[in-house]
This record gives structure tokens, C-alpha cells and sequence, in this order.
């Protein structure tokens, strides 16, 4: 997108913007899975995060599926968002002493992505179905429902587990 | 929080880093609530923009009653996490030459901000209640059901009229 211009003018370009955002935002998402992982020491957060960034890889791929399906090329444009998102955890994660503490901390800051990608991956499906693409919308709709389930694999954990340690 | 310092040593001191952080970011929603709704072209949507506004104030208010509850002193620290989403917000926003794409434009920006929100006081009401603060969860509650409410209200907007005139 150009500096000083106006570059969107229809739904169409406002939603390729869309999708070459959240394929940043996945691309950084990959990064931090790796990162968060490696913090963790709950062993079953652990895995639930290498879990999760398998997943993560599946959703960039599906992505440079949906670009081809709308005959373009595969393309990022920076996120700040999920930039911001990414920072924030990286900040609370390095000021945490205690490693029961630092487990929630980790929860969330899944959490806050995880909620990222469920409003974009909402309104792209939104969007695609509005452009008559169902099938678009129908490959975005895998991706999040995996979210979803990412998120709420998270709450159970934080609830059942994590917390109670943290809190103790 | 001090840099270099690993300050954060239990979950209370989580919560309060948590509370902080989300007494800053409603303190930015409420400047930018105020230029969505200076942007928006739909009658409709800028008055959702105003009256989530107004909650929004409200929101800032009962942070400041759970501070005094907590026995602490009104404090924000900074979220990258929600200056990036607005950041995002005004540069899409910068780049949309057509009203109607605007609007639709504005509706994935607020939805980003709610579902921000929606982690972060889910999060923190499940500290709450784990720290045994009933009280404070309760008054989180209130503001975590405005914000799912809001939410839903872009999204019925969105799916209801904005995109339709959009894409047309």
C-alpha cells in the first residue's frame, strides 16, 4: 500500500488487505509459538503451544491457498497488532520471576493473540461470503474453529491447572 | 515495572501488572472510540461507536474502583498490544478511499479492540476469582458482558447492512 495514498476502494481490496495482514500476523505467530514453548514449564502448556504451532504452519499454508484461489501472489504487510501483541508478552514474560506465575502469564498471552485471530479470521469469512466466495470462506472457517478450540484448550488449562499452581 | 528486574513474583502481582495494562488500553479506546465515530458514514455505527464510548467510560471507572478495592493507587502501564491495534486501525483506515469500505473497514478495527478486551478481562476475572476476589470478578463481569454485547452488535451491523452496501 502506498504511503499518502488511498489505495482501497472496494471490498475486494480491502479484503486481500486483510489476508495479507493475518499472513504476517501467522508468519510472527509461528516465531512466538517456538518462543513460548521454549518458556513454558508446564509440560503439558508445552506441548499444547508445539501443538498449536503445528497447526499455525497449516494455517499459512492454507492462506497461500486462499491468495492463489483469488489468482494472487502470496504477499505480508506488516501487522501492528499482532506486532504490539507479540511485544506485550515478550515484556510480562521477562519481568516474571516464578515459573508457576510465568506459566499463566504464557496462557495469557495465547489468549490475546489467539482472541486477535478470531476477529480478523471472523470478518475475513464475513467478507468472502459478502463476495460470494463460499469456498474461500469455507477453508478460513478450518482455521478458525482451530483457534477457537486453541483458546479454549487454554482456558481449561489455566482453570484446571496452571492457575491454582500459580496461585499457591 | 523496572527494566531488567524480574518484578512480577506472584499472581497477585501478575493481576495488578494485568489491571494496569487494561486500565491504559480502555484510556486509548476512549480517544479512539471517539475518531471511529468521527470517521463512520453510517448513522447507525457511529451511534454504536458513541454508546460503546460511553461504556467505555464507564469501564475506565470501574478499573478505578477495583485499584481502590485492591488497596492500590490508579496506575496505567503501557500495552503495546492495543496501540498496535489502533495504529492498524488508522492506517487501514488512511488507506480507504471509498465511505462504505470505510465503515466496513471500521466495524474489523472495533472488533479487534473488543476481542482484545474480551481475552484480557476473561483472564483477569479467572485470576480474580483464583485470588479469591469474588468482588473484583464480579465487576469485571459487567464490563467483559458489554464488551461481548458490542461485539455482536458490529457484527450484525456488519453482516445486517454495512457490508452489503459495501460490496455492492
Amino acid at each position: 500500500m502506498g504511503l499518502f495514498t488511498k489505495d482501497i476502494k472496494t471490498m475486494n481490496e480491502l479484503f486481500v488487505h486483510q489476508l495479507q495482514d493475518i499472513y504476517y500476523a501467522e508468519q510472527q505467530l509461528v516465531k512466538a509459538l517456538q518462543t513460548m514453548a521454549g518458556k513454558a514449564t508446564d509440560k503439558q502448556l508445552k506441548e499444547g503451544f508445539l501443538s498449536h504451532l503445528d497447526e499455525t504452519r497449516t494455517h499459512v499454508q492454507r492462506l497461500e491457498q486462499v491468495f492463489q484461489m483469488c489468482g494472487l501472489k502470496v504477499k505480508a504487510v506488516d501487522c501492528p497488532a499482532i506486532d504490539g501483541i507479540i511485544e506485550e508478552a515478550d515484556e510480562v514474560a521477562g519481568e516474571v520471576a516464578d515459573k508457576a506465575v510465568l506459566d499463566a502469564a504464557l496462557i495469557n498471552a495465547g489468549q490475546a493473540a489467539e482472541h486477535y485471530e478470531i476477529a480478523r479470521y471472523g470478518t475475513l469469512i464475513t467478507w468472502a461470503r459478502q463476495l460470494g466466495r463460499t469456498d474461500i470462506a469455507s477453508i478460513l472457517q478450518k482455521t478458525l474453529d482451530e483457534e477457537k478450540t486453541a483458546d479454549k484448550k487454554l482456558t481449561s488449562l489455566a482453570e484446571g491447572k496452571i492457575n491454582l499452581r500459580a496461585a499457591s
